[in-house]
């Protein structure tokens, strides 16, 4: 069988993420290798470093990448803190707080867990209820659960932790860079995220930040492989962690002045985390969570002027995803299938109890722009009434352009 | 601070990898995104899947892509197959094989060793007669360990693995692409690589391939999240496996038709993957190996006709790389710096007891090639020259030429 290069179609991807890529982040990968301790290399793992240290808010000296999709970001961070019985809190509100309860299992935890309904989100008072009954160790949080398009308020939650002696977790994978997040103003001690969302990258390279707090936890479970330890190295007195790649103590090892070899850094991933991170700098942490805001904002005037409902509490939706109401009557695969093969654009799917229900549209990294968010809703229309769903003519772009020139007045 | 776009200067890499990515590679991976459910993108997760069955020489269903670094690929074969406590038999004869140990006492499995001098490699029978004595449920064996240039033959072990019921997996990481292997012919259980030797691509996916054995015993841990499970699933009724990243039943029912959730495959890597697997096919897996061997003989030619010596166990010695012995009165980093900064070719140096006693050259993957080896060849004998090691003007890249020559004829 003969095979060609790869050579994917155009696709304007408006649904949960991963999303198109910055064409200058998909140029960054295709710069040529160097060697993992050539004096460049070890630059650029030091620039990318001081660039999440401004992205994540944060002056923790470990602010690194783990090689590997998102997933891979919160697993390191879970097993590393996590020994087996240490009791955690997650209050779930969707699929990835299930996530969280799924990894933290994994390591052998003792999961307690709260559940608010999928659309809604936790008040601090009941998260504050529930440590002060469940005593965890961590408490596990997703700030923006793309299942249900939610953001969780995160901000009163780090003085609670302080308080109780709980250890701050969150997974900011779906709302990193298109939502606010503030590490170190709000007390979080560790947090992962990843690229394929509103950093405008591919997925495969999840970046970290650990509070000094958690580098002491995990230095407690230190350990340095036999093949290249030397007398001036000691293990922890704590248990050892359940993973080689994930151990968090060794890959800051790999990032700190010892450069002690670990995995070989994923270099093409390297530099596409870094160019996201310097194309965020370039137009300003604060103006991209407003860019993703906006573009949100038109979007959702536009969907709720062509007689759609949203999903989920307004109060609390992601700047960069939204849910849909499919409608009555509306068959949700067939839109999709007929805006994928019919426009090149593709929207989500939801998961659970939310499949079949709901559509997810995303306005986020690359494709947080005006051009994006009107041809999206021009299609969506023309589909819909393709299908027998009427809509006032002209009322859903026009509320999206009257939407843009109040932003803009 | 201002950061400029990732612009990293030309070099030659020469060393045990990673080593200058075929240009197709990188080309494949600045290609847009698409949907991970989108039908083209899961027709390149099954064109991966057959590709890669013929790389590894195998009728392996679950022949698939492990979102991070070779490492990656080792922990989620160890991860998923052992559970606390089961007993592992490691032939250690260099780094690679301590880090086999390593990851097997983070499973909590009992590690027995047996090891050989760095520079060495086992007999059969002396891995037969530690199978007999220690009766382990798996054998982990690195085939082309690069801390020490040696490559284990594999052949003789499937059978022995067969006869006492123990299942058989080789990290193939350095070796595959330059060296033989015949996964199922040679009765190997599992397998696992990366792209930044061999096989011409960067650091940052691991190609696994895992048989039906191997399978049933990672289907007997089975486990679906709460989040996306439905009745249908089952969980197995072995213990549950240290990691959700690394479950492979996860990963294969995510490769598989159900294509359930798990990460978000990372499309670029995935691109650079099959632009790997589709060159090599292109060319011809016996010619790839073949060209590994032309040019490593090449390059030792040149080596051992400017007076230096190579390390180890003639007979068993990678195609692709090989060690140098750092002649005395010689500064092994300075050489080594000189190369990199006057000639922008970076070699190798090595690990544990060889440190400071070998540089290690490679001839691997893109960098296979003439121009290198003999580019490799003049810049060393130039510098060695400049810091006084004397050599006979001309000797050793006439030795390569006659070897070419030779090989040719």
């Amino acid at each position: 069988m003969h095979y060609s290069p790869v050579n994917p179609p155009h696709r304007l991807l408006m649904g949960p993420g991963p999303i198109n890529a910055d064409p200058r982040v998909l140029r960054a990968m295709s710069s040529q290798l160097i060697g993992q301790y050539d004096p460049i290399m070890t630059g650029y793992m030091n620039e990318v470093m001081a660039l999440y240290r401004q992205l994540f808010r944060t002056d923790n000296r470990w602010t690194m990448l783990v090689d590997g999709t998102s997933r891979a970001g919160i697993e390191a961070i879970l097993l590393s803190a996590l020994r087996p019985g240490d009791k955690v809190l997650v209050p779930v509100f969707g699929r990835f707080g299930h996530l969280l309860c799924e990894i933290a299992r994994r390591c052998r935890a003792e999961v307690h867990i709260i559940e608010a309904p999928w659309g809604e989100v936790f008040s601090p008072e009941r998260i504050e209820d529930a440590i002060i009954r469940v005593r965890p160790r961590m408490l596990l949080t997703v700030q923006g659960d793309t299942s249900t398009t939610m953001l969780q308020p995160l901000q009163p939650l780090g003085e609670i932790c302080r308080r109780h002696d709980v250890l701050f977790y969150t997974d900011a994978t779906a709302s990193f860079g298109g939502n606010p997040l503030e590490t170190d103003a709000w007390g979080l001690d560790a947090v992962s995220a990843g690229l394929q969302k509103c950093l405008g990258g591919p997925s495969g390279s999840s970046p970290v930040t650990l509070s000094p707090r958690m580098e002491a936890v995990i230095r407690r479970r230190n350990c340095v492989e036999q093949g290249i330890r030397t007398a001036s190295h000691q293990d922890g007195d704590d248990e050892m962690i359940y993973s080689n790649y994930f151990d968090l103590g060794m890959i800051m090892d790999y990032w700190g002045p010892e450069r002690l070899n670990h995995h070989t850094e994923a270099t093409s991933m390297l530099f596409a985390a870094r160019e996201c991170a310097r194309l965020i700098l370039e137009e300003g942490v604060d103006q991209t969570v407003e860019r993703h805001r906006l573009h949100g904002g038109a979007m959702a005037a536009g969907i709720s002027n062509m007689g759609l409902t949203l999903f989920g509490d307004a109060r609390h939706r992601m700047n960069n995803v939204m849910g849909v109401v499919i409608p009555p009557h509306i068959d949700g695969e067939q839109v999709r299938r007929l805006l994928l093969e019919d426009f090149a654009i593709e929207i989500g799917t939801s998961f659970g109890p939310l499949q079949g229900k709901i559509w997810r549209i995303g306005t986020m990294g690359y494709n947080a722009r005006k051009d994006c968010v009107l041809q999206t809703l021009s299609a969506l229309e023309a589909v819909l009434n393709h299908l027998g769903f009427r809509t006032v003519q002209g009322q859903a772009l026009q509320a999206c352009w009257d939407y843009y020139a109040e932003q803009a007045g």
